[in-house]
């Protein structure tokens, strides 16, 4: 049993709140257990210098903790030089997998900005990340469709994300903060809604893992996901946004 | 007649709510109108060098904005060189006005950081970080009492602000991004419950103000400090924090 | 009496020397006591990216102290990361103080640069920087109606500020290092000659103050700047510039 | 057919080259094709303050490119603010990567750093520099062993990494960076000579993948990993290094 | 004719003025035309890390410019990433002109920190700096063989510098900054008052230059410091600091 | 005898070898006895806004070092705020240097960059970065002679650098690190093959230096450098570059 009682194939409650900014084109609070994260899309009529005049758009993310999103408080990053390596990679990973189902000549020279940042953290900030700006980015570009500067929305499917692990030897999904650092192996997946590998990301700092395990790993993880698809659905057609994936999970 | 249809003298609707953080020791949300401010106290068992050995405690703020707080998106902080002029100013004035109320020998060789970011921002986010930060600092220092690290909270009066200011020649309380971006002058102030002045500031970018005109402002501020007085104690009368202002604003 | 003898209403001695730097089209050394700011005006034919085009011009202001400025050597600030919150907050409100005086559309699209360098610090630079900065730019201006690219300076009123403070429960006028170091109340007024307030900062961060109090502290102010207003004048007229105050202070 | 000649599942020519400096604990230039990595391991008789007084070490990476290792050439990092995301993101992989075979606490309160620098850059330089710095962390470690500061070597299996990646929709091993440039899916492994997992990462910017392809990614890798396998062992002979992985790769 | 009518080996009027700063232990303004260099040098009973429990002292210098002690204003050092390659250069070689003169053993375990901030800047910086803060160095080591803290002045010989160049072909000593940016070759040199060289940097970035016109540069700079040795000398006897050069001068 | 057994003018053996990176537009590594400096010359067709529209190029440098090419690790330059003196001071004068000898109106409105990265550092690294920049920059004008964007090289004359110094009062060539730690007197000659000199640099830290001594170790150098100006020739016209010295060095 684990410590709040889950199954080992058990997601934490996921609650999702739009509209939680009234300036950003798009805005998604997403709570998975006690993790956090407040995303926000705001759409910029240029793109960076390296796709100036390509015709083609960009999708790009930030990330970031307040200082008491943690059990102890950390340093703010402003004034930290060389940079905080983990949010980086972080925010890398985020704008590759939402960049990953778009497509960027559909959009047009403009950029779409992410900003994720974590509230409350106990573990999973970044999958509860990307599964969250995917929905503040869909918001965000349906607001574009509205005020016909987009004709329809360029996504071609739901982009999500979730953690798996091996602690004490047995797979779990959703890993908690506790749970995550005692974990062997920590494996982060991000998937389309048509089971497609967007990302993959697996680490055993304290151990290493075969490809048995890993397949035990991913199998559950795409069961959380199924889930996770739903909910992202859910809000869509609460929130009355017009769009269906290319290869829509139900096939 | 304002914007949002207030009189003069009015205040825009305040909304607390405590224990918004489930690691801080103290935190709340401050709404204010539009303005949202988020709101942690976090207990630090060390002090600034300046302080070491000298039985001295310490209280200090940090405050940001979230890139999407404001209309136009902001740049994260992090990795600006050279800083935020106006973040830094703003943060110090939350860590003065607060260490003016505390008897910081009282409160031993520890430290209280306050961390103010903002979700969203319509004008006033330093006087709400005032108002939200003392509270989170009572939350954080009852937390200290219950667990008989402190004897009792070291705190003489309450602390809160305001902003006045003159917009079209009219005095106007509370002033909205809107109203702040249009007034001639522009004044915060931070009192006591006992009606003593913490720290004023007035400045008059556009226009300069006369003391005749400095005092009615002053007199606006007071009026709509005791009703957000009354407002702090109610919460901590909420969260039964036993404390009592040591000139109590009933005087 | 006060450690130099003087009474609680009088000014330290001011020196004022102009043209103290050949390069710059304005330049005063002002001294105060021991107070010593190097303040230089230098016009730039270009003007913030947020007034291009504008027809405005900008007038700003830059504040930093030599190593050795005061008792104890302080570090450059160069290299240093988060800059210096004290440095960013003086030198925003010499800038702002001086802009509430100008008109920056007569002024055109060009920038004022106001460097003002503390050589000794013993209490009172920012105001002595407004002061003294004042008459730079003033200067400066001058030289640009001489050379035909201004027609008339396009200044209102003169701005000067003195500190005013409460030491050992007396209001007590421009106060010493050794006096600030000891004072309940800290008050900084920036005022026109016609007696108009232009920026009032008060801050009490080992006390508290009420308006009475404040009110002397303002009365007193007003003295003090009376006779630094005419010592501004005084060199105007050594130097031959023309101009008046709209509202001359004679009134 | 590739660029290069190779069949899809042919490494490119590597060549190991140890004592290229004469001051490191360990040293290793690693060719793989035109990629050139130089690695230096550093002993350093610190461990970083939050293992301090733990009884156990660190290893840990740092990972830097020549300006013109490029085609272009790329600034310095120096002097850049905010990192550089992609370098902190790969000397972090090595790093874990390295840790994951090493037994920390039979390694004692020391430090190994390792340097990769990248001379030359032709794709799959963060496989190669993992690849060479095992072997340079090797060398090192059987020194301390040599100079009696350490009984045995505490490295329990071989660590190396490959790339391995889908390109128009075929699988191919260790791309080079024109192939890498024009791959739909790029997946990264790091592997014991156990045939266990270290860490896998897979990212398909361009296209997402099936499971079924990862897997043919993955047996693609493993048979590629094999033949470097020999190789590092190959060297370790040639030194004279006396080691034995755990689980030798010849089970 | 040189443009101040000055012969080609005639040095600008050079005008020395101690207790420019009241705080610090020695201090000198040092003007040589319209080039004027403030000055400092403060004490600090503590050496770098490097020094900690050697028993030897240290003498270093920070070399800075206000904004606009040139034609154009330049913009403040601080916040700029990278450092001024320029400014750290010349601090460099200030400080070990300084120590090329001393006894860091006799001086004990503390630190003169010579702060050099130019104010005007007409040619020969560096060199003005380093005759100036020979004389601060000596102000401050004779307070503290006033205060016994030393025994006596840990200084072997004078140090000063003059610079000198080659002109439209002819050879000029101290260049003011118009001269220097004509010239083909620019020649500092730090020399004792014995005669000796400390440092000699010579370049020509425009031109070459033989050997042959080298040595009439420093003969040139030979007599020029000749002058500059006795004015040093009058200073110190102005301020009855009891000192002779091992070497003296006169010899 | 020296510790290597060179005679006191000998110098160290020199290893020259091009093409090392296959992307840069000349390249050289450089060994002199155990230094070895990795040069690469890059061609950029923009050059720095001061020379926009001037009808001339430019040359400059940058130089770092690994951070193991030395006895003890030292910490990169990325993420170092305030740069590392050193490294500006001695790019600077590869830069310069190198200018000296080119006719940069010839060159046209390109920039040539040379980066010298120290792979290993046994003293005279900034001597051994001049003379095999000087290499690889002219391959990599050569380069672009052959590809007809230049129609000759434009150089006038070689440039070369060699170290001498003063160890225990003898004149010693080329020194090692052990020796350059050792000596009262360290002198930095750049010159051309005509036997003209481009920059001096000489520095006794530890003790001066007569005119006389100055003269010993300039013949020294002289002679140190005829072979390596024949060094140079001897790559060009292996690597078949049609050039010639405007003053040859055999005259």
């Amino acid at each position: 049993m684990r410590s709040d009682n889950r199954n080992p194939g058990e997601l934490r409650k996921i609650v999702l709140q739009a509209g939680i900014n009234q300036y950003a084109e798009g805005s998604v609070l997403i709570c998975s257990g006690s993790t956090r994260v407040h995303c926000t899309a705001s759409v910029d009529e240029k793109v960076p210098p390296f796709l100036r005049g390509s015709g083609s758009g960009w999708v790009t993310a930030e990330y970031d903790m307040l200082p008491r999103a943690t059990k102890e408080r950390n340093q703010r990053e402003r004034g930290r030089l060389g940079g905080n390596g983990r949010s980086l990679e972080i925010q890398r990973l985020i704008g590759r997998s939402l960049r990953s189902v778009c497509s960027l000549v559909q959009l047009g020279e403009r950029t779409i900005i992410l900003d994720c940042d974590v509230l409350q953290a106990d573990g999973g900030t970044r999958t509860a990340a990307i599964t969250g700006s995917w929905l503040a980015m869909m918001i965000a570009m349906n607001h574009l469709v509205k005020e016909r500067r987009l004709r329809q929305i360029p996504v071609r499917a739901q982009a999500a994300a979730i953690s798996v692990g091996l602690v004490d030897n047995k797979v779990l999904l959703d890993l908690s903060y506790e749970e995550d650092s005692r974990a062997q192996v920590d494996l982060n997946v991000v998937m389309t809604d048509t089971r497609e590998i967007i990302e993959i990301q697996g680490s055993g700092e304290r151990s290493t893992f075969s490809r048995v395990q890993m397949d035990s790993m991913l199998d559950l993880a795409e069961e959380g996901l199924t889930e996770i698809f739903s909910r992202q659905m859910e809000m869509l057609r609460d929130l009355q946004v017009g769009w269906q994936s290319a290869s829509p999970a139900s096939i």
